[in-house]
């Protein structure tokens, strides 16, 4: 067996611990430490053998890690994070504010051109695999048109607005591509469609004790932007429901190109995930995209690096005359 | 604008004239012509405005040929075609037998990396993106199954094998993914499964004036090989149906990817092609590889590729700052 490729966490969230379960199921990739912000004695791991230091030991670890997995958060971890950090060590992250992609690039790739790093940023699958299957339906199908839904997935953001109305003791809220529309692009209509008419909204809400429940469904169907633009369903549930059936964090959703070869000769694409967790999956191409990054720096490549720069070869531990006998 | 990339066709079939079209649609490629076996005043291109030229005349296009598209048959053209014309120009091929992939590589590589040219072999759907996605699913779950569903599609070589049959005048059969199979793997079953157990086979068949329906139908379920061990129906139509109904190439699939990425975790991916024309779809993959080994060669780059070792970004006319800020 050749070396293995020795990775370090930073930070330790949900995405920092499904890194860590990923990294068990890789045996090509050793898992050197979680590194925190917190104390690392109050850092609970998934393994008990799994050690955990604090960020600034970092320092002492520049010749013994070959690359880091930046598991923050885009708002406001990994805009300081990653460029700092590949100023000393390749580094892979998940940055998935998609407006601030150009910027953010920018700022790591300078930092990771300028120390000779390799930087993968906006790995994931939205951006990321998401990405990959927009970049390719287009590029194969010119003449066509892509649509990209989301769900049946968690919205952390919606539930958080359903939590903050009067009388509501617990909320989740999940965010689902609309039937009807997923139906007439995969007839081929190439319809013109808003993300909002792509979506609807559907919600569970366990009441506190005496609150009006026609009330709140009223205050939440008619919430403008969050709920009010969507078809929104809403349903009251028990705490113990809440807690028994909704504590998952799932997600996926589709990316369909439809498009046009010559006069009528419709041609389709889909991309689907169906995933039962959104940070371990996150996580697990998180790891793929560490594997692909140390890679690239051993062969002497630098700089900043997103999924469209990355042959996918790399991303698999088996050579590529492996892959091109069991995979092509 | 930019120097459009300068492209050769070899081998004017349905692929071919694929390609032609395909060519068309991407403003920053720009056709020279057509190379073929046959007589070039008797090729009907779908352009009038395409040039025909005979094979021979290749040599006097080294210079004025940025790639060729070899649209030739994975059986006998391309075991000679690629690695001769690769030792000229850069190429790009659609190689399709799996099993001899390994030997068709090593012997493109050997007169690309000689000659200093760049070759990209076995683009396509499968091989092609199907393969990219059995590569995708089982590096981000490794722990999990993979399987590949054909069609609904046209199948030349089962067609074939009923129009042998004494009696029929006339016959297509189509592939189909088990609906069954599928459902299985969709709920994260993980079950064993051969190709067999996959795919079902529709036949229509036109029978010649006088012929036995019962024993055509009898003769059909149980050939060996072909349609015995699977789900076979046959449906008899008349020779005006046959032409309107069956005239096309339609063909298509799934790649699903099953797996957990912890205990009880499970995640599926799922790539679906539904695709009006096979060749269409297969020429537009052929052109968009075509520009990335364009660009590779530019770049100094030699020796032969696969979809594995490719860049996605190489595959799109967009720059790397518009596919990040439009796509990502």
């Amino acid at each position: 067996m050749t070396e293995r490729i020795r990775v370090g966490i930073v930070g330790y969230g949900n995405l920092g611990r499904g890194v860590e379960t990923s990294i068990g199921l890789n045996p090509d990739l050793e898992l050197v430490g979680v590194f925190s912000r917190r104390d690392p004695v109050t850092v609970q791991t998934a393994a008990a053998s799994t050690q955990v230091f604090a960020i600034a030991a970092l320092a002492d670890f520049t010749d013994k890690i070959d690359v880091l997995i930046l598991c923050g958060g885009s708002k406001s971890d990994l805009p300081e994070q990653t460029p700092e950090l590949a100023a000393r060590f390749t580094v892979v992250d998940s940055f998935d504010t998609h407006a601030k992609v150009p910027e953010h690039f920018a700022a790591v790739d300078a930092a990771a051109a300028s120390a000779g790093t390799v930087a993968v940023i906006s790995t994931g699958w939205d951006p990321g695999l998401f990405s990959l299957n927009r970049l390719f339906g287009e590029a194969i199908l010119p003449q066509g048109n892509t649509y990209t839904f989301w769900g049946r997935g968690l919205s952390q953001g919606h539930s958080d607005a359903l939590r903050r109305i009067p009388g509501v003791a617990g909320a989740v809220q999940y965010t689902l591509p609309s039937e009807s529309a997923i139906e007439r692009v995969r007839a081929g209509e190439n319809p013109a469609l808003t993300t909002r008419e792509q979506h609807d909204r559907e919600c569970f809400v366990v009441l506190e004790d005496g609150a009006d429940a026609d009330a709140i469904r009223e205050a939440i169907v008619t919430m403008p932007d969050y709920f009010e633009p969507y078809d929104t369903t809403v349903h009251f549930i028990t705490a113990e429901e809440l807690a028994r059936d909704h504590a998952g964090m799932p997600h996926g959703g589709f990316v369909i190109r439809s498009g046009e070869t010559s006069e009528g000769v419709n041609q389709t694409i889909e991309y689907r995930l169906a995933l039962d967790s959104n940070p371990e999956f996150t996580s697990s191409v998180l790891v793929a995209y560490a594997r692909a990054a140390a890679r690239l720096a051993a062969t002497g490549a630098t700089g900043a690096f997103t999924p469209f720069d990355i042959a996918p070869g790399l991303l698999s531990p088996k050579t590529p005359a492996q892959l091109r006998a069991e995979l092509l």
